[in-house]
């Protein structure tokens, strides 16, 4: 057995030698293990003359261990962690990408959709815990203003509802989810196509430092990667398994947005569609999978993503870590929820103020509240009780 | 037996006894005809009560044979003519009005959904030909400047492709829905809620004249009935089954358009529908059917509709006049025929300045043509054939 340290290296220099999502080295890593599949792949005995071949190219540009043992070092200095199947982190949900088979794949990104091998992570979340109620919002990066407007109203209200909302990071759409989650506190993810330390565009770069913050950068490729043009394809297959659903905002005919779009049906994760005018080219890829994709659903709004998301909990509930009993709260008891102090008692009419609800709706929701152990009167005041008190996903230290 | 007549001015009558759609005067109309069925009625003789309470009320107002006779007198002087089953003109498809059943009807006007007793027809084509080959545009009268474009350009292209293009006669997508068809010379049908003489509203008044002259106006109500409010949403049915299939362009919730939608959805009509910005009113009702109904369709433009009423097409053959040999020219070739002189020759610069074409695109045309038999070279101008000279249905005398 070789230790996790080894394993470890072994992933990133396996995604080095060959693009993430390449199946046969996914299977050598299933059949042998990383450090296995490593050693006969630099070996030159891969299977595949197609593999020894890319596998000897990549070969005469550098020694993979060494590549390999570089990238982690820098990634510690970043505080950019590695993420591989078996830690507490990994998310179950990529490993869905083995059962995806795009009908008809006539392109190698098409074909080569295997799960990653390991994920690089920067910013405070566990990963797993993060993208457990997670959902995708992509779209066009030549995004309209009614593209802008409806991707930050939802990234808004999805991460206001407790979902993490997953995207790439680009301009347009992609930017305006990460936005508007951000705006209602939430965490949110950025997958992208090149090194957590560098990503692209560097017009995002705020958004990005906010994002390193507050959510999650992630990337298959190692720091220093760079963006290249069948990344951000290769990438959008992350995005679509690694969320319970992917809502579809704006999106030219057969462009990226549609691409993950697909994806996401073949996993048959929850697909959504938002329509827009007929007469917009930033809609005609919306309307092309609604259109041609019986398992799309159009959406108007969140109260329907919501809807849509809580379908499938209902068929196929997904592993979740304990139930939150504010999970079921409705906004007012939340809200006063939230309000109150994490010591100690407060009174109704301070609480009133600073859940911004009059008394009458506080008392009436405070008595539910006592209904549900979450709250406690002392004397004049009211008391957080413990299982409350953690609403959302604890900091990482 | 009795005369065509007789069973006209007992059908104009008992529209007037009781609503058109009124199921149970069709049954007894079915069971008796005409006018034994307005004998028993005005004898008291109704089977159901609410029937005889009905007529009975009805009759105190007036004579109901009379006001039949004073109608069709008042039709005469307008030049409105009554159709009625068995008339060439009858349109059949109003006839699949008796399988229409609204599921979980509570209201009348969901309950009442027979087949009209009559129509009053106003214009110069007969109805059933007109109404063969026939698409319903409908939507809000608040339409957007977007709805707005979309039905003009519907319209038209309808229009231009030969499709008779069915609507409402109101302000907004109705309005926008004739014009662009009279805007592309085609005729077009408004299906109204009063009187052919009094058409509704009086804002579309210079609409209307175009229409009744160019086109049709008709209705189940004799002139001078008034477009009572109920009324609207009882002539939607006949604009569901009169056409081959419904576009929806714009409509705000549970409104009339949607009713016409799901009428014709009932009706097993293909029901398109135009998706807009999720951000605009006037188009929750259009989503909503989206949503709602499996059945219905997706469409961004003209194409999409075509290709719609086509695939009908193919399963169900709709019985048609004899096919138009310039059916299957192309725009350039028809603009030629249409282009060319009833009687005599004409020399090609003249032909391409009228037609608005290049030469060189007309002498290819017109090799095309000759091949067709449809025109054909004399001296040194070409001669239209009488089969090609009648490219439109012929206006009635």
């Amino acid at each position: 057995m070789s230790t996790r340290e080894e394993s470890v290296l072994a992933r990133v220099a396996l995604t080095w030698l060959a693009e993430p999502g390449t199946r046969s080295v996914h299977q050598l890593v299933d059949e042998l293990g990383p450090v296995s599949a490593l050693e006969l792949l630099l070996d030159g005995g891969a299977p595949q003359q197609e593999l020894r071949d890319s596998v000897a190219a990549r070969g005469r540009a550098g020694d993979a261990r060494a590549i390999a043992a570089e990238a982690l070092g820098r990634g510690d200095r970043l505080a950019a962690r590695v993420v591989i199947p078996g830690d507490d982190e990994w998310p179950p949900t990529v490993e869905h990408l083995r059962t995806l088979v795009i009908p008809d794949a006539r392109s190698r990104v098409d074909r080569e959709t295997a799960a990653p091998l390991c994920i690089w992570v920067r910013g405070p979340w566990p990963l797993a815990e993060v993208m457990e109620r997670s959902v995708a919002v992509v779209g066009a990066r030549a995004a309209t203003a009614y593209g802008i407007h409806v991707a930050t109203d939802l990234g808004y209200g999805l991460a206001d509802r407790e979902w993490t909302v997953v995207s790439g990071g680009a301009f347009g759409i992609d930017a305006a989810a990460h936005r508007g989650a951000l705006n209602a506190g939430g965490p949110t993810v950025a997958v992208l196509a090149c090194g957590v330390d560098r990503p692209y565009p560097m017009g995002n770069a705020a958004l990005f430092d906010r994002i390193a913050e507050t959510g999650l950068l992630v990337s298959e490729w190692p720091p220093g990667a760079e963006p290249l043009r069948p990344r951000f394809l290769i990438r959008n297959r992350v995005i679509a398994a690694g969320t319970r659903g992917t809502v579809l905002v704006e999106a030219a005919a057969r462009s990226g947005a549609t691409q993950t779009t697909r994806r996401a049906i073949a996993l048959r994760r929850p697909t959504m569609v938002v329509p827009g005018p007929v007469t917009s080219a930033m809609s005609v890829g919306a309307h092309e999978i609604l259109r041609e994709e019986p398992a799309s659903r159009l959406v108007t709004g969140l109260d329907q993503v919501l809807e849509e998301l809580g379908r499938i909990g209902e068929f196929a509930p997904v592993p979740r870590g304990p139930e939150r009993p504010t999970d079921t709260l409705d906004d007012d008891a939340r809200a006063i929820v939230e309000a109150m102090p994490g010591r100690g008692t407060v009174d109704v009419e301070v609480l009133a103020a600073r859940a911004g609800l009059p008394i009458r709706t506080v008392l009436r929701k405070l008595s539910l509240l006592e209904e549900l152990v979450l709250v406690a009167r002392r004397g004049q005041g009211y008391l957080l009780l413990s299982q409350a008190a953690n609403p959302k996903p604890p900091r990482r230290e």
